[in-house]
């Protein structure tokens, strides 16, 4: 069954919040988000800054230690601007070295139709920028244990402020349910985004979004999982990088010994043969490592 | 003017050592590296283990200051075999993660002629794994400053043990001079190795090597940069993987400012929206980050 | 005026929870906390583990931007056993340094009239180990910002779980404000604790707590400071080491200009030649580093 | 046997060089050490800059493997005045926290009959400061192992420039032997230094140094170790703090387990029950923290 659902409230936390709708396991949620400072596609603020969620969603039947399968069908800009900023954040920069004014946030012009963004810099013998359209979701997760309710402007074994750029359309997310329903909150899409989120955004703009829910029962994980036509890949949200790395590393072990039922030298031998890693947000509060596998190679 | 160069002694560090060739700007050197233990293209051990590097070797008219190119024209195993590690380094693992014995060092079956190397576990249901070869230089460099001999378990500014599955032939690598001659090393090479070496080697096997050096004056780098058809990047090496990747980060905005004569806003904006990272080694004692600009979107 | 409250129900986030009492500026509370597993005074059981916070009581007066400065009169064992592990973390030590299991839980023998614990391993020919009773609070602060509920097994600008020996009896401990009535909890008593927690807990134990509170207007903090007979102390609760140190430092040095009105040359001067750091927690998922200055040394 | 010892060359690497003394087994040496910058006790620019070291002095006897024993039996400044920074490092800071011209050097003036040193800004209203002197050595150590020549920039298992405030008059200092004679170097004396040098630099000053040495035969250490009247602690070196943390408390909790015979649950639960850290330095290129075990509560 397909949901046509319209936000008329947002958090700027993900927590058990009152769910605004229940859905079935197969379902699928067409809705929108509104950017990181909560403007929507009228270019209108309706929430308050700092990546607003639309949601909570209450998945039937999805319980504390399930896994909740979320495929991302579609992810579409529904304006057509979106900003950025123009300085690199000092902590990816060496201590000490001389920061601009990162904090500036023009506008780039989104053309749907042509799948492209543009900046042309005011003062700069730089010109304009283009980059082909990719959007993503930048912070999304599920309730998290232990009644938290966490920030989103980062991440844990929730999902979060994970800041990925592998988070497009065509992509099927998987987190582990804390909770009863899962309460999967949506928001802070990009239409397009770098490695490490160094500038401390993408090119933050309100989204169209299109899901579908599945709960996975009998299957534990403890970081957010990912899978695309020929990745698998694990999620980890920390500080330093390293921590973040150390996440996702030891789950995708863990889940070569668990799910495909490998022994340990086995396990470590394939994961270290062929991994690669993509550095999602060097930014946040928390840091985002991905650790992926080829799918090819998989036993 | 093409020199072939046959070693009969090697260092495992890096440093001011007396050269063994002197060639001129532009030349080429065709010469063999022995693998990271010290055994060479016959399998005996003619040098002790550590990376033991052939070189060095004096470049003319190279100064303090200057940067050196060395292009890799060619790398090649020169035998049939090569080494490498079964369990994953502690240190890419969370704290206390059980840890299997990754000392073991099982062989690869190198088939230079199918461009393959395979390998099949003892007592484990994982069927052989089969890699496309990709030869790289895992530890090479220029002697480093102030009368420094760096272990070449590490790297540096000077280059040196970065692990970086990116140095492979056709790609153009470029290292601050720091002293007369600049006194290259090479050495440590793998047949194939997956992003951040955390079974703590790649395939470890012995070379041939070709490379073309050239000296570059008026301008500075204070870290190694690398280029290949796609890509300019900047390497930077150290602890944690943080210090690294701000490391790699400062210097091509540096770059972008020096070499393109970007103003601040501008390099800012252009790095930001087009980096890329990799992620070279998460394992030795200096972690190697790469970043990578594409070089079509360079002005 | 002095509040006697007698918890009837804890929590194991640090939020925006309903109001357990409404004090008044300059008030006093005499209260109790249980241990980090929820054990009273009886050794029952009454909350569920994770550091279980009695509150939070609401302050009169104390609005978002205030400071509330808490004074820690009297922290005392109110049991005769309190916990501890026999292991060190596995984040404390070497990667792949072998770990015992540290998630043992041996007890200690409480003596408060001789003011000392005591505990005797099973099976080591160590003898019996007594400290002298040092009774701290290792998890209390106020409401976060922004509508978080933050875990009891971790800090951050609210104190949290800090977990700092320094938190004993006559020392002022000062909170930014973010909600209005700032919302205090307390818990987590350690009736003892070495430098660091690397056993992952203190001498755990249930306390009789009497603190009293006051707003101050007009000035505002972004860390927790504290105060003792001879240091002024800032606190950062981050991950790694490094950069709660840097909160803390910077928090000492921004305090030392806007509160002492010194100019940068002179607070940095200053700071540098009489800092002293203490290592508050190295265990939680926040670790906590503190930054000292003398009081004598303040202009 | 006491030896005098007049320098007339330095090193700003400490490594295998050639001895400039041979001495015995328990035999003292009084000599001179040069500041940080190479100025001697007539503040005459002797040696380059970066921590020049007096030495090194082979040791008779010593061989890899054993343990090099250095008593620190007098350091005092021999001039009148020392300098200093009054910026704190910019990596002790928050990323993009506004830093001060960190590079200035104003000079304290060393009145070593009052034991004193005293500083006044120009142009400060902080009024004049004076510190109580507590001379220490930065910079020391021995040669490194696998020919090596490690910059005094920074530290390791052999030592170099730990810039650790601990290392005064009457604490003996241990050092792995990595190479026959151990090859002893001096330097970088601080008339005074707060915790972490976070000024990058303590009051640096030339100073006159006694020392006695002593090798231990049948005994191995990984990291340097020392010994005071209250405490014996251990001394990791590396990048960041955490990982220098981590070595220093496995190294002592290897120490106990070794030297004092204790099992594993004995040797935690005593180190985690009175464990206190020390931040040596968090400013070199290699952080130092030292873990601290009082010996009353040694079996």
């Amino acid at each position: 069954m397909e949901h046509r659902f319209r936000p008329a409230e947002y958090h700027t936390t993900i927590g058990s919040h009152p769910p605004v709708l229940r859905i079935s396991d197969g379902d699928s949620i067409v809705t929108t988000t509104v950017d990181a400072r909560g403007f929507d596609q009228k270019g209108i603020q309706v929430a308050q800054r700092g990546n607003p969620q639309t949601g909570p969603f209450f998945i039937d039947g999805a319980k504390a230690g399930d896994i909740l399968a979320v495929h991302l069908d579609a992810i579409r800009p529904n304006r057509a601007h979106g900003f950025t900023a123009v300085g690199i954040a000092p902590n990816v920069l060496d201590p000490g070295h001389e920061t601009i004014d990162w904090q500036q946030r023009p506008n780039w012009s989104i053309d749907s139709d042509a799948n492209t963004a543009t900046i042309q810099l005011a003062n700069s013998h730089l010109g304009p920028l283009t980059v082909l359209l990719r959007p993503m979701l930048g912070c999304f997760g599920v309730a998290p244990d232990g009644g938290e309710a966490i920030s989103c402007a980062t991440a844990g074994h929730h999902g979060g402020n994970m800041d990925y750029n592998g988070f497009v359309a065509g992509v099927s997310v998987y987190f582990p349910v804390f909770v009863d329903g899962a309460l999967l909150h949506v928001g802070d899409g990009h239409a397009w985004q770098a490695d490490g989120e160094i500038l401390g955004t993408g090119i933050e703009v309100s989204m169209q979004v299109k899901m579908t829910v599945s709960v996975i029962k009998g299957k534990t994980i403890r970081w957010p999982h990912g899978e695309n036509e020929h990745y698998h890949f694990t999620v980890g949200n920390a500080r330093p990088l390293d921590q973040a790395a150390q996440h996702a590393t030891t789950e995708m072990l863990r889940w070569l010994q668990d799910e495909h039922n490998l022994d340990a030298p086995s396990a470590n031998l394939l994961l270290g043969s062929y991994v690669e890693y993509d550095v999602g947000n060097f930014f946040d509060p928390a840091y985002t490592m991905v650790c992926k596998l080829p799918k090819r190679v998989l036993p």
